[in-house]
């Protein structure tokens, strides 16, 4: 399998994990469905490992920090941290049960190590006036306007209101030197979990109540590390032009400028495949060799340019 | 200060920190402080390293987890997750916190890495037969009855029954040889929180619903990494004979022979001080140049085996 072009060995490639990829198709969630999802993934990831790909894997969180926030806020009277505690949280959570059912599939070879990722934001980034991503529960009008935090209404029903957080650009990833020099040696790292944690330098770094979108912050870091090839995994094999139309017509190998005039022409759905469009051009413009974007199944032969959505220079 | 014998450069230091030095004296804490306890000991620890002490940090997780599996009992809707999974989000909880406050220490010098650890336990350890640590919320009996899980009557009062898990003997560190690789390059670890996250090795690595000591398992990392010193930071400086009677006595310099005589005659309190002197034991006994137990603020001295309760071969 190894013998395509581009090949393994021209340096890290990073795969991010979405969603489903680490929770099954829909909530909610036991704890023996996670495994089972994440084990099917880790299956794919290690075939691609045994392929001879050194692999850096990041993962998203939503649900599990959703989870978090109800928990906490469901137990008043314990200590209410705040979201970039509750981020670090998740990563350990995902990470750890990523880590475990990966060594098992590499059986005694090597092992993965998972590490806490902070990631910088810009304090002066539009976001912090704007916050507009979701988090955590539900509420009814009478409880949002409670809150200690701002609230919108998201949509209809008894329940219609939710957290909302800004979600600002992420600019570096503060372990980028660890993790780079992790992996030259050969270890096998799992980061970024959640879009890594929201952190200001403002007189050191220092902790905010926001979070980073996971693809972002995945093509920032694999593009600081040099990586050779970024996949995004998620439940669909490719990304659609005229996606849900009669027409709607899978993207295979698609040049930078044709993929960045559907980006333009709004193809893609925000908070959706518009991110993970924006991370494979941001990854390709940035230097790297191939992007894509494809479900967990298709690893192996995305990284050799054999499926999915790839974008290349 | 690092003229003094040992000095820096001898090996990697591991230096465990207990739960005051995480959370400040008395519960409840809020995340204000729970941020100053932590940047208060980030100063110790941060001396340490300026002094040339190649640092690596462990710590415990007692509250943080019991506030865990409070927060998810709150809100059966969301997954109920198993102790190993919190033990991990507990480990960059704390993580984060702590290596956030030490990267500011340090001030742009060196930073951090936290890594999720695992720790293997023997699943015929005779821990598993007799649960006896008491974890999370406490319980009324008949609040108690009804639980899908082990609990005994620990107190009195209206709540006196809490779960119990076994706290078994941790036999290795899964990530020893990517911590001791990190070690080697200089980079600067927290890892072993909590004592781990307990696993088995059966038919590759498995979770269990225990929990393991964290002096106990911080022993085992720091032989299996070749540490020179171990020191365990708690909230007195040092152990005493006697304790709590007229006639308490500090332990300074002590022999290892004598130490064990007085861990025999039941000197040291169960999940307390014992299996802090134990691990002290352990470490000298298995090649350890120095082990020491005491407070924070003598750190440094105590690495320069001139505070604490010291334990040399």
């Amino acid at each position: 399998m190894g013998s395509k072009s581009p090949g393994p060995g021209a340096g890290p490639v990073v795969v991010a994990l979405g969603g489903n990829t680490l929770l099954g198709e829909h909530g909610p969630w036991t704890i023996e469905e996670q495994r089972d999802a994440i084990e099917e993934t880790a299956r794919s990831v290690a075939a691609a490992i045994q392929d001879g790909h050194e692999v850096v894997l990041t993962h998203g969180n939503g649900p599990q920090v959703g989870n978090l926030l109800l928990q906490q806020e469901s137990a008043p009277d314990t200590p209410q941290l705040p979201l970039d505690v509750l981020v670090a949280e998740t990563q350990a959570q995902i990470g750890y049960l990523l880590q475990q059912a990966l060594d098992n599939e590499l059986s005694g070879g090597r092992d993965f190590i998972t590490v806490v990722t902070q990631v910088v934001v810009d304090p002066t980034d539009p976001a912090f006036e704007d916050p507009t991503k979701p988090v955590g529960p539900f509420y009814t009008e009478a409880e949002a306007d409670e809150k200690p935090f701002e609230t919108r209404k998201v949509s209809s029903g008894d329940r219609p209101y939710r957290r909302v957080v800004p979600s600002p650009e992420p600019t570096a990833v503060v372990e980028t030197e660890e993790i780079d020099r992790l992996v030259e040696r050969g270890d096998l790292v799992i980061c970024v979990g959640g879009g890594g944690v929201p952190v200001v330098r403002r007189e050191g770094l220092r902790g905010v109540e926001a979070v980073v979108d996971k693809d972002r912050a995945t093509r920032v870091l694999a593009s600081d590390i040099g990586a050779s090839r970024l996949v995004i995994l998620t439940d669909v094999e490719f990304a659609y032009v005229n996606f849900g139309e009669p027409d709607q017509r899978p993207l295979r190998n698609v040049p930078v400028d044709e993929l960045r005039t559907h980006l333009e022409n709004g193809e893609f759905a925000p908070g959706s495949m518009r991110p993970k469009v924006e991370a494979c051009l941001g990854f390709v413009e940035n230097g790297g060799e191939l992007a894509a974007i494809t479900s967990p199944e298709n690893l192996e032969a995305a990284l050799e340019g054999r499926a999915g959505t790839r974008v290349s220079p």
